[in-house]
Parts: structure tokens; sequence; C-alpha cells
């Protein structure tokens, strides 16, 4: 078994678009992530699922149950990855996936509810800044004339990206939820974090995972030279930024010794940029997250405040743009009852936790029992360093499959 | 005077590259800047004076005088601006030079020595990052080979641009910086600051110019998961930077009390730059400028001592790379001490001052004696609001045209 996953990890991750240090990178309707998928739909063939794929990408994988009137119990989770990512965020759940059947047809089990694998599109928001992209347009969350002509780098809109696909607009907003049946989704991830490797646990059972509140901080001051704008006379926008990242930071790392929370200053782009030009404008991107509604609106206050000081001190205007603001999403607690009985049947030791990332588990669990399984790795994510071992991916198959042993036949 | 004034100014400005609200954007060696040459040109030789063009497309306008072979009086400035620049920086200069002939030629008067108004090319380093390349070019400090493959951001080569222009690498390298002979250099450039309209002073007499010591900082982090990485193990390459901005501003303020002092951090390039993941890689670019050579190694020390500090605080690597460290330059004593007596013989209250920015006189003063004349303006440069009343270009005018009278016929 840690053979066929080694390879098949390997197979997935698609060697061609592996750089010897740079990592992976398969951005969401790319060629590189149809390469991966093809490879997934290659594997899934070979263990005789049956394919089928949604407007606007995604790809079901169906080992069919011998009550076809059943509702399938789904797993599943996203091949692309963000500039220069690592092999194993997202890779791992579709891997974990095709795992479980392959090691029930190995057991030579007969399932009574079907069971599909599912590969989300497009779940990292790298390319378009819009994340969970195909698992929102299975669930009819997507807003597709909102996104549609947002651009990538290189000035490719998404609607010229799924084109180019074979994917179209019109198809993609007459999807319904409602066509598709499952009596519950799993997705395995790696926890991207460090809390099951430091307190030894096998696997983490998620309770709830937390919505990102977005920011745009837009600084405004005055463009003036460098040379001859005396410091006590200047309206810099790039110091009056400094001041908000330290303050984002400090306050973070305060709001943590409470509760599961993060904030981070992540994108920063400046105007003119020019080496004698004093900066005019900055636009500052902030990513703050937690499953307490609270904390989260606490902090946006509290920054909020800061701004307004700080603004008046520095001579400067700021203006605050929210980009997403949700609520945390919780998990379904009977399938998180379920995984614990399957963690214990499995001999895994577990601990229950929250995503502090998001996940098409999110959307998922809008309209089908849904829940998450974390696997413990080295705390590295979005980079190509990231990683685990394959006998963790193989401990989270063995929960799943004995998951599935429990409700299969289960008399509802 | 000011309605010839007025006009020629709008002529050098070119309308057709004027932006209602975005300003002029004349970047060196383009086809903006070449128009606004051909508008120079064209008033040179309607005040009859001879052009003539070098390798590097440095255009000089001479006023033959009755003896050839005496050297040239020579003024000037440049008709390139920074992206989304004003209409003063440089054109005062240019303007004021020809004004001073208008003015002359309208009392009839007949100069012993020529008088040579020299337009410079591409003073700004706002395309390739190269300041003052037309008055380097003719004094030999120009490193062709060095900066021939910079690329602006279309991807042109400062080799194309020239090319494009019909000039050639192998005439510029044979230029001779004593083929020319200057009696004396002088340009006249709008403060740039405040100090003359805050004390009231008609005109500027530049001392010395502060060269910048210019830096590019690299700050080294961990790329991570902004969601899942806890506050207490990041390692945030921007913000480790947004300390070291605010240090640069805090220390700058301090130094400014002791003397003429600027510090700016003005460019900032975050890498990855994407919402969801922690900033990795910062390049952070400081401008600082200071006539005082111990007061920048004092600040270059402290702020190398600083970055040590706050690396080791941060869990980032920190690396500081000089790009630019030259030494002040000191205008010609002679030449100060006869704009001086034209002050007092036009009537116009003067201090004497030094120059925060970098100017073609800089270059200049390596070879011939040279020094600058700043007139007051609305403290605002860089920026399309910057603003100098005709009046003030007039007062220059009017000390050039003193200078030359006080000069022209001394026996040396």
């Amino acid at each position: 078994m840690l053979t066929w996953l080694n390879d098949t990890l390997l197979l997935l991750n698609n060697n061609s678009s592996k750089k010897n240090i740079g990592g992976y990178t398969r951005l969401g309707f790319s060629s590189e992530e149809d390469l991966s998928i093809q490879a997934f739909i290659t594997i899934a063939k070979q263990l005789h699922l049956k394919i089928e794929i949604d407007a606007i990408g995604n790809v079901f994988a169906k080992w069919q149950g011998s009550n076809i009137d059943l509702p399938s119990i789904a797993f599943g989770s996203h091949l692309d990855t963000v500039i220069n990512g690592g092999a194993y965020d997202g890779v791992a759940g579709v891997l974990a996936g095709l795992g479980v059947i392959k090691q029930l047809q190995n057991m030579n089990y007969q399932p009574l509810h079907s069971i599909e694998i599912i590969c989300f599109r497009a779940e990292e928001s790298s390319r378009f800044g819009v994340s969970t992209t195909g698992s929102k347009a299975m669930t009819n969350l997507l807003k597709i004339d909102k996104i549609k002509d947002l651009k990538d780098t290189n000035g490719i809109t998404v609607k010229e990206a799924l084109e180019r696909l074979h994917f179209n607009l019109t198809n993609i907003k007459s999807m319904n939820w409602k066509d598709r049946n499952f009596h519950s989704f799993v997705e395995l991830h790696t926890e991207q974090g460090l809390i099951l490797n430091l307190s030894d646990k096998e696997i983490g059972i998620v309770k709830a995972i937390a919505s990102p509140l977005r920011l745009k901080i837009i600084i405004h001051g005055d463009a003036n030279h460098t040379g001859t704008t005396p410091m006590n006379n200047r309206s810099d926008a790039l110091a009056t930024t400094a001041k908000i990242i330290t303050f984002i930071e400090k306050k973070g790392y305060f709001f943590s010794k409470r509760e599961h929370f993060v904030a981070t200053a992540s994108t920063i782009n400046n105007y003119p940029n020019a080496m004698n030009v004093i900066p005019k404008t900055v636009e500052l991107g902030v990513d703050i997250r937690s499953i307490n509604k609270q904390l989260l609106n606490d902090f946006y206050q509290q920054l909020h405040n800061y701004c307004r000081m700080v603004s008046s001190q520095k001579n400067t205007q700021i203006k605050c743009i929210e980009l997403a603001n949700e609520t945390p999403v919780l998990m379904n607690e009977s399938v998180i009852e379920r995984l614990k009985q399957a963690c214990h049947k499995s001999n895994k030791s577990y601990c229950e936790m929250i995503s502090g990332a998001g996940h098409d588990a999110m959307n998922m669990a809008q309209r089908w029992p849904s829940a998450m399984v974390f696997i413990p790795c080295n705390g590295v994510s979005h980079n190509p360093n990231e990683f685990t071992e394959i006998k963790n991916i193989a401990n989270g198959i063995d929960v799943l499959t004995n998951y599935i042993k429990l409700i299969d036949y289960e008399v509802e």
C-alpha cells in the first residue's frame, strides 16, 4: 500500500511541472492543473471508477455501490497549487480518497453506498484572488458574473481561462447542487501547522473552519522629492504603513494568546515605488483569521481606531476596504462523532482542532454533512518544503476506511 | 518678458504630453522628451543660436561671442521628467538660460564670450534607474557598458532606447569632455523644498550638492500559510521590514535636527505578495542624503546595527547592498562669489544653501567651475502639483544676466 501511495503521489504531482528548487506551480484552470487532473482520471480508471466532469471542471470518480438509490459517501480535495507550492496541499486529500477505495478493493469490500472521490478545481486564490472556485460553483456559492473579468498577472480573465479549457459561463450558471446527492463529505488535508506534530497525535478532527476577514487598507500621502523634502514636512504613505504592519503583528500576537487567532499583513503595493520619490500611495492586504467572530470584530475595530490615530499623527489619509468577512463554518457533529469512532477502531490517536485555513469542505458544509481530517506535517505550507510522511496519509486512509465501514451498512 | 517666459514655458512643456491630472511624463530618451527638445531647438533658432547635438543627444545652443577664442559661459538643465512629474523641474533651468539670452538681446548686448544653453538628456532616474545620464556622458563619468543592458518597465534596454533615437554606443564611448571649453556652468533650478519660500528669499545660491547614499536591504523570512501558522512561530519578512522602515524614519528625523539630512524608505517589493502567504522576501530601497559625509556614515552604521538586532529578534535574515555611495559635490567658490555680487546688483535677496537633490551641475563640477541658483517654489516636486511663479524665474534670469555682465569683459 505504501509503495502504491508513493507512486500515486508522484503521478498526481505530475513531474513535468516540478522545478528543482521552485516546487510545484499548478495554478487554477491552468494546463498544469489539467495535467494533474488527467493523471487523477487515469488512476481512477485503473480502480474501475466511473468518471464525471461538471461544468466548471470538478471531477467525480465514483465506485458504484450495490444500492444505487443511496447517496454517495464522498471524499476529496484539490490538485491546483499556489506559485512554488508543495506536493501535499490538496493532493494528500485526493490521494487519500483514492487510497480508501484501493484499500477497500484489496479487502474485496462491497460497498452499499457509492463512494465518490471529488477533485475540485482552482481551490487556491493565487491566480485570480478567488479561492475554492470549483466547490463554490457546485454548491451555488460562486458569483460567476462578479469574477468572470478578474485577470491573472498575464492579463487573462477567468472567462478566458475557462474557455481555453472548453468550459463556458452559461453552463456554469445553470449548475444545480441538488443534482448531486451526498451522504457526507470528508476532506483529508495536511494540518499546515505544527499542533499535531508537537502533540504527537496521528489525526486531527476539525470542529470548525476559520473564514478569513480580509482587508485592503489604502494609505494616501504626498509624492515628493526624497532629497529636498525635510523630514518634518512629509506625508509618507510607506512610513505610515510600517506603523500599521507593526500594529497588526503585535496586536495579532496579543489576541493569539486567548484563542486561535492569526493576523498577517501579506501583500503590499507601493506607488510610485521610485527611489527618489516619497511614497504617495500604499495598498496593504491584510488576512485575519479566527473561528471566534467576536475576536475578529474586536480586532477589526481596534485596527480601525489605530488607523484613524496614525493617520492624523502622520498626516496621511487611510481608507479600509473589506474584501471578505464571512462567518466561520462549523463541521457536522454526527460526521465528527463517526470520525472519532473510526479513530478508535483504527487505533489512531487524535485530537479535535480548528482549521485556520479555508478549504473546499467549507462550501460543501453549506449543502451536505461535512467534516475534515487533518494529518501531521512539518508545519510548512504554500512552500516547496511542505512535507508529510506517507505513513501519515496511510493513517488517514485507515480512519476513512473505518468511517465507511461504520456508516455504510448502518440503518438510518 | 513675462509673457515670453509664459509662452516659452508652455512650448517647452509640449502640451501633447500633458494629461489633465497626471502631470507630465517625459522619460529620458523617450519620444516625449524628444518632442520637448525639438521645441527647445525651435525657440533657440528664433534667438539665432547655433545648435549642436552630441553623441548622446545633449543639445548645445550657442550665441556666438565676439572673441571666438574665449570659452563659453554656460547655463542649462534638462527637459525630461519623472512619471507624472511637474512643469518646472529641469524646464525652469533651460527656460532661464534662453531667457538670459533673450534679455541680453533685447538690451542689444554684445557678448565677448559665447553664451551656451545646454539641454541635458535623461537627468531623471525614473526610466532606467540611472540619473544625470547626459551630463555624465559629456563629462566622461558614464559607464555605458555597465548600463547599456538595463531595462525599462517595457523591457526596452538603454542601448535600444538610444538606437531608436539614432544614437549609438561607439560614438558615446568616444565622447571627450576636452572637446568642450566652458568658462563656467550655472544651473538654475526650483529649490524643490520650502526654505526660500519660508524665509522669503528670492534666490538660493547652492554651496554643495548632497549625493545620495542608496541602499537595497533584502529581508528573508519563511513563506508559510497565513491561516495556519501561529503568531509565535513565524518568520515574516514584511513585519521585519516594517520595523526597519520605522527606524529609518525616526532616526532620519533625529539626524535632521543637527544638519540637512533626509532618509527615506522609498521602494518596496514583496514576494510572493499573495493574500494567504506570509511574506518570504522583501526588497527595500533606501535613499539617504546629506552633504556631511560623516553624518551619512554614522546613519549607515546605526541602520546596519539595527538590522542585525531586528534580524535576530524577528528570526529573519537581512542583507544590505550599497547601490550608490558618492561624495557630496562642492560648488565653485569664485562662481558663488560672482553670483552673490550679481544678486546685489539685481537687488535680489538671497541665502546660501545646499541641494538635497542631485543635478547635472554635479557632473559638470568635475570638469569646469560650476554652481547652481535656486528659485523659490511651493515645495512640491516630482509631482503634477509642483509650482513656481514666473516672476521667480524672471528674478533668476536677472541674476544670471548680471552674472554675465560681471564676468564677460573681466580681465582674467
